[in-house]
């Protein structure tokens, strides 16, 4: 999908310079990838009144060798929105044991150099500094981003007062929103298949005048849409398991961020923590190699 | 401490080929790596009564190029016990914005890859068997581990019945494994700072005659001295956050490796699933490009 | 609404022997109670068709002095319906500061004297004897209802293997009755205003063929609808908040009763516990006055 | 213990008033009780250097017909410090399934009834003030007490902004409470066998000066020691459960006394939350009788 990010990209700033014709493909495209993604190029020129080779001339404005290239990148995008039962389906080629597992995590390698290249510093300052004006710090995520938005909270907990991590409990979401306003945050994250409460929140939090930092896999995803600022980091498709290893790594670098402008802060809070968790034995404590235990 | 990892599979290795002095000195690093690691060759020969030339042929017959190398990795899994404070003072040198993330993100990449080089196959395809003939599967992991044990936990119960996510809660930790036996396995998942109530908690396991999984940095840690399987992970240090990216992306691998094994089961399960999401909406199902809302 | 379970069961008791109009006056209020709630007996019995005097000689046959009366508790019935702000208005009288916490504690003892009238010591075996024959217990409550569910939990947990509390969290509620067979229980706790969710959850088990015990406030409630033997317990409007009281009563005598059952097994566990619970402090042991304290 | 806080306070209302003899009996009694309350009158006499005759007049005064009567109040506060194991040989008696019943629902009667009757309405105004005022509301309940706390918190949410339910989790619950300061509340609910991680977590808000409010058994409960205003309700053992009725009764009235307080702004919420309500579908709309369903 966040290579679908950069057709959107590119088509958008290239838009203007687009012939007539091209600009229907463009618009169509847009409209409706998830039909132009299984077309050729003649039935796209065919649906849209243009000829073949103006679709191939289309492709190769926007730096695509060819149409088929293009249309590969479509087809990702769709991947993404499969059920679950087609994407099992789709994984039966892991056949070998010691394969699968290198190519699962080559894969989160792939994805967090990919976030790596890709990442708007810019965006990353910005999201910063809203967190650290906001009033109250919301953070959302359900189903699997649910754990990503644990860990989050349970580290910004250390940094910073009213951080309030949304899930779903005895009180919904919506009432967990209920008295923000527009001096607050929504730190939303959310990934595909992206989970429709998530974003039926973030709306709800926009409507109450909310500032939203958006976590998630493209800026055209529909969380992006609700987003004031947007961090990007890739999410893989694992057979029926939604990798969150590469934002994973992005929150880490959001928290580190963070505790940077709070460094002061924090020494205090963390020397009280330390002498808690030594009083209360939340850590081992056993300095020594196992082996000696005697 | 990962590194420290393959000293002491070096050592362990070796041990039999190891001259007699060598021996000595090979048994005081194992039980007082935190002493030795800030000792110097004359100081360690002096301690356990050998020569200085001894100490360095020693780090030489490992494969280490002299002392120095040999204890700049006893020093680092040392680091790996440092209090939060001290970790916070040791992040000072994060002085540009820019390079943190960076820095961040690629420390991540970094420990993926070492994860992936030094993976144990033979003891993952032991982890997945040990847990498809358990009867119950209790996950357990506390502190920042317990948004893995979470996530582990939310796609096990797609795979696999009786399983159960251990955690603070009303019932403690001890209560929740009260029935546990030697039909059960324990997948406990540890990180430095090791959390104390996770290893009293497999302590506990293993008197009841569980089998143990351990998901955790290296195999001195004390969560490996449990377990009958251990599959190793690197963790790292990130001013006051532990990066439980690696982690994260070996368990994808489990769980991939676990859903090849039930291939059939599930699929009949997430045909029902895909039913249930669709008439609870728990997915966003707009599958045109946002930008074509109208 | 446990009034209106009376005239239920009155109407139906005596249904048989009712008149052809009284008849046609019966089968209306059980469809219609909300609109027959608020007609006068000349206007009810215009409705169905028959004459005033036949709805009086109606409300006489089932046992009330007058039709005022059956219309009391119809509309008693719908108050229980009421929207929280229709409610908060409705406790304006709740004036004077003493008055009010008297007036909500007596509605308590009320509620829990007419839950231990009218108890049905028949059900409560049956809910007993299929609890302890089930392969899973999954106990289900939402909203309010969730922490009555978590404290049945709590302690059947002690007592039984395979309880299950059901609730809000990354897996939904019917991907955690997934698996859930004939062989299982559902313990489905259900107050007004009715979570919709557990409704669905009840009807998506009982497909399952489950077996269903509904702990709720009457025989007409939508959770009696489901279950194969259903506990009644009154719950009260007090302004917004649905008092539990009563409902949390009768679970501490479903919990006692079943604890009798296991005494044996549990005495062991209890054992166990005892010495963890010392181990690991978790009760307080000063079993000085604290007076004493100097 | 709640008759034993009684006998505490009539010990200390008369305190100045008793004979020196009487004084001595007095203080061996409150740092004793568990030893006296095993004692006859005149081993008693004997242990503090009083004739047996001094102990009968003792109990006189303090307006019990004899030592036994003052012997059994003690021995009833000692029960409530029992072992699980030990309380359920207690409960032997509770032989026939249908009392069963009846007696642990009547044992909640009787202690709502008591707590009715000993409710001290100038603490409870006091609590509602303190709690209006505070900048941050903890609430604090674990283990049985987890549930009670969660269901105040779950009313106070729609009252109050800044509400805070401290439980086990991720981040423990001194961390929860690290950023507390004189201007917050924290609201601990504490019975028999009291947490000791509530009474320490406690102690902790109290050192950082936090105001504190007890929702206990007795003014001699170790919870009570911390608290600046204490709300009594009484709880009860039946075998190893721990009623928590009447506390759930007083806790009714506490937000139904806070809802009075705050009703021109809840108004607003609420009509806000029956819109997410009814959108959300979160309660059963269903308004006809269930009978009618074809």
């Amino acid at each position: 999908m966040e290579k679908y990010a950069d057709i959107i990209k590119i088509i958008q700033n290239n838009f203007n310079t687009l012939s007539k014709g091209q600009k229907l493909i463009a618009e169509y495209i847009m409209n409706n990838y998830d039909k132009a993604a299984f077309m050729t190029a003649a039935k796209l020129g065919e649906t849209v009144g243009v000829s073949e080779s103006t679709v191939v001339r289309f492709a190769n404005t926007l730096g695509y060798d060819g149409y088929k290239e293009l249309q590969k990148e479509l087809q990702e995008l769709i991947r993404n929105k499969l059920t679950t039962v087609q994407r099992i389906s789709l994984s039966k080629d892991f056949s070998d044991y010691e394969n699968t597992i290198k190519q699962v995590i080559k894969k989160d390698i792939d994805n967090i150099e990919k976030t790596l290249k890709e990442i708007d510093y810019h965006a990353f300052k910005e999201a910063v500094e809203i967190t650290l004006e906001a009033d109250n710090i919301y953070i959302l995520g359900l189903r699997s981003s649910s754990f990503l938005a644990g860990y989050l909270g349970f580290y910004l907990n250390f940094l910073l007062d009213n951080v309030k991590v949304i899930s779903f409990g005895p009180n919904d979401i919506f009432e967990q929103l209920l008295r923000s306003t527009k001096d607050d945050v929504i730190i939303g994250i959310s990934y595909p298949r992206y989970s429709k409460r998530t974003l039926e929140a973030l709306n709800y939090g926009k409507e109450k005048g909310c500032k939203i930092i958006g976590i998630t896999d493209s800026l055209v995803s529909p969380a992006a849409q609700y987003a004031d600022v947007t961090l990007i980091a890739s999410s893989n498709m694992l057979s029926f398991v939604d990798s969150l290893v590469a934002p994973m790594s992005l929150i880490n670098a959001f928290i580190v961020a963070l505790g940077m402008e709070k460094k002061e802060d924090i020494t205090v809070y963390f020397e009280d923590l330390e002498r808690i968790w030594k009083e209360q034995s939340v850590y081992d404590t056993n300095n020594k190699n196992n082996n000696s235990k005697d």
